[in-house]
């Protein structure tokens, strides 16, 4: 049940430690890139290994619907199919089959949708959910959950979190089951992947209180805060955050799912947050939206048709060593492909550099909030 | 107007040599991947760098219009604007505008014709084409020439060629007056772009003949063969191929645009040719269609859905030493950016693989057409 996660140092509320997963040793704080459908877009996976990821974000919705988790158990688990030897964390599957409003039923048992690529009829439930995580091999996996809509009423909020912590225990009883089932056991003899809680309650501070309580009841090896950055004003995130935190046990890992902005991951980091995922670095690079130490920039800007500048002149990765700003709009206005994988590869080694930032300001005993000053600018 | 072009071996008709152009010392025979608009399609520049590309090719059409050759030789030129030190050829965008049939309307001045991307209006004529490959600094110019229709009368044929000869000429005093205004002279001291003259003629070898005499007669420092790959069947091109060869100075490099199937590019190199270049290989790849020593892959099918095997077991590439053909063929599936990249890559290592094997043979002594059986199982 247990997953070794040392602290080395603290500021502040924030920690610096590592986690010992099967397939990597990841610092944390950490953010994760997201890597939907088994790719993380645009990106060769030795070129994240340069950036130095060493843990990224799989999607069970899509992976389930392609190309298919039993499939990807005989190609021998995600990480051999997609040839990343790092580690990996696969969501529920829960928050992409929520976000399917027209195409979803939900009941005790779990839920019935269609598929948004095709039509096709499907069902997830905790246990098929588990199911297929093992069967992908992640090294992190997480509860089904039902991630709670906003804005919610608190009965509705009070309703979902019931679900949610039924959902929960059948998570784990089906996932401590089955775990050893993992398509990676040649070579990790006795390293299990973990599953992690999810957090929910809406808004409402004692349903979040009620949600951590029962959580950490049940033991999980860590714990994510879900149902944030669904629409809700970035102070009541900020709330929310700080008010579950101090619920959660200090000696294990804690996730917010779904953030951020530069600042944000920064900020979170600070008040103790260890993991973070978003699909923004990866997703506004490819509408030409880069995050540099100088602000945000629309690349297709046409003030930048003749900036011989780079990107960031703060940054040091392939993409600013060696593009300007004017070659990295040409590419956007000629919608080059290149413009994806360029622009990809510098957000990602911004947002993995602010975080290698933020430890070596906590290893140095520094305030860690001093480098959101910073990364506000871009936000 | 001499370009060092050192032949170091021979076998049979074809030779092993080294064209020393400014940006790069280029090993020939040689395939250059094509570059349309600033970018080998999905490749960064590193990547080009690591499958030893020395030379690739702009079009001139496209970077005419975007980002403008004024823009480009503001940015120190196309090298420098797209960070990529070795060498460039360019066409004359000739092709691309003849290809604008409704577009466009030829005089002896030139041609007018219409952006394919808004409509706007434009003329090039050989001083015009002139400017614009000097503005971006191309290693290799080509001369401004009518690629002759297939199929096109004898009549018809003569007029296109007469007007050929007529605008090389043009092409050939202008940019020698104006090459000198080459965006990269600093460091380049001494070091000026070339000219090459295109051989036309449809497809009448006394066409052709005087086609080759009356270039010759101009002295260019390298020829091509243009107005092949137009749609005539493949044994016509051939036969045009090695009508045409013996007419060109043996001292000089030999380059037939626009070809072609890896079995094609090895048997003209076997007859003498030196210079290819074809958009196969990149836009092949975006269609999921791969080259290999096992013959053509579409890698899309269904055969290939849990295919654990490298796209090319006999290929070194960065891709087919890391990924499956089960992995290649589900980013294509899922339309994920990176299966443009990856393809590209083993396309073009498959291509470039080829040719070196090629000067290999040559340098051995070997018939070079033995390769030509390896290489048309993927044709
Ligand atoms: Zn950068
Ligand atoms: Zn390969």
């Amino acid at each position: 049940m247990s997953l070794a996660f040392q602290i080395h140092a603290e500021s502040g509320a924030a920690r610096r430690a590592t986690m010992m997963l099967p397939h990597a040793a990841v610092e944390t704080p950490v953010f994760m890139p997201v890597g939907t459908v088994g790719s993380v877009k645009a990106v060769p996976q030795h070129l994240l290994e340069e950036l130095d990821a060493r843990i990224i974000l799989g999607n069970t919705y899509h992976l389930y619907l392609r190309p298919g988790h039993e499939l990807v158990r005989r190609m021998g688990g995600l990480h051999r199919f997609m040839s990343w030897e790092r580690a990996i964390l696969t969501d529920s599957g829960g928050f992409q089959v929520f976000s399917l409003n027209e195409l979803r039923k939900v009941t005790e048992e779990g839920v019935a949708f269609r598929s948004h690529i095709d039509g096709s009829s499907h069902f997830f439930s905790p246990e098929h959910s588990m199911d297929v995580q093992v069967a992908l091999g992640s090294d992190i996996a997480m509860a089904f959950d039902e991630c709670t809509e906003y804005p919610a009423d608190y009965a509705r909020a009070r309703k979902s979190l019931d679900l949610t912590l039924r959902w929960a225990q059948r998570s784990r009883d089906h996932f401590e089951a089955h775990k050893h089932e993992r398509p990676w056991s040649e070579g990790f003899e006795g390293k299990m992947p973990s599953l992690f809680g999810i957090v929910q309650g809406g808004m409402y501070p004692d349903l979040r209180r009620e949600s951590a309580e029962r959580l950490v009841e049940m033991d999980f090896p860590g714990y994510a805060i879900g149902g944030l950055s669904v629409g809700e004003p970035r102070e009541l995130t900020r709330e929310i955050i700080a008010a579950t935190l101090p619920l959660l046990p200090k000696d294990k890992p804690r996730y917010v799912m779904g953030v951020g902005y530069p600042d944000e991951i920064v900020e979170y980091a600070a008040m103790g947050v260890d993991m973070m995922d978003c699909v923004l670095p990866t997703r506004a690079a490819r509408h030409g939206l880069l995050f540099t130490s100088e602000g945000r920039l629309n690349i297709k800007n046409r003030r930048f048709a003749e900036d011989q500048g780079p990107a960031d002149p703060k940054c040091d990765c392939l993409v600013c060593r060696r593009y300007s700003r004017a070659y990295l709009r040409h590419l956007m206005t000629a919608q080059e492909p290149l413009a994806a994988v360029l622009n990809t590869l510098h957000n990602l080694a911004f947002y993995l550099g602010t975080m290698r930032r933020v430890r070596e300001r906590i290893e140095a005993g520094l305030p860690v909030t001093d480098l959101k000053m910073e990364a506000s600018q871009s936000a």
